[in-house]
């Protein structure tokens, strides 16, 4: 019966990667607890980039500043 | 002092379901443990359903299976 | 598939009472958005008092204040 | 390694009030615990105010009341 | 910057388990959507079986009469 | 209303120490989001080293590691 709560920012996740998610902590789970996959809930929840902070900054912030240091 | 989080997919909760929720929460609450309705808090997260897992497949697949099921 | 999380203060909640809350909020899911009771968590957590606050104060001293008040 | 959330009604906060807050919960737990910022996680939800309740009312009702009353 | 909580019951899990969770997890936010080990988090919460609750029952109940069905 | 999260690793916390982030972040969110101390709710969970991983090892090594490398 496990839960698995999975938060990442809100950049582009596919259906198909969020599936790949699910069915990854899924056999995760089985595979060193052997619990029931038909009773193992995995949500997904995407936050805003300006919704996470991350070392005092914003991951809008961090984002920009990594594609300026890309651009140098 | 209680914090009660409702997580559901995404498949059209109505307000007037969401306060039925908020209600019965709170009176569950009350009734069990005595706590004060002024300090509960119900929080409702609404996720998608291609967010939400279970048995290794995402909650849109699952529903065209059983939508595809009652039609045969 | 809903996912209930009740967090309330540690301070003696019974397993009757605890299957109480599960048992409530599993109704109140099925009532509300006919949810399948099969696959509805209810998950409790105890929070010492000393880790919950509310109105800038922890609930240990709380207590004390709403005992102290009575005794008065 | 601090991971902090914090949950507040959808109600026009800003990206300077998130960086604010993002800012401000990380600088409180290097200065409480020393928590190195590099590693601390904040992450605001924003939820809707059908979605919230208190004392048995959602906040959208709460508001409107408040508002009526300011009215009077 | 993931954040991954896996909830399971309180039933045993062992050192090595929790970090074959915490690796695998890790392992999977990067093979999916190519992120960070160095900023992935994974919490991994231990719930008392008194406090979890699956088709209104609790999980203390339901290890019992698994118990005695493999037992007739 | 906010509802804050702190999630900690289990260290010594003291009792001081978590009334000084009760009131840290209520008095955070007061300043920037005008929010009401009395329904702000500050919830800390104070996390056992084994259960929390960041780049792929649990806290319990890194502490560990941490410890060899100023001995040396």
């Amino acid at each position: 019966m496990p839960y698995v709560n999975i938060r990442v920012t809100n950049e582009g996740v596919t259906p198909e990667q969020k599936l790949q998610l699910i069915e990854g902590a899924t056999d995760l789970l089985q595979r060193v607890l052997n619990k029931n996959p038909a009773t193992t809930f995995v949500i997904i929840d995407e936050v805003e980039t300006d919704n996470w902070g991350v070392n005092r900054q914003n991951v809008t912030t961090l984002r920009q500043r990594e594609a300026a240091a890309r651009n140098t």
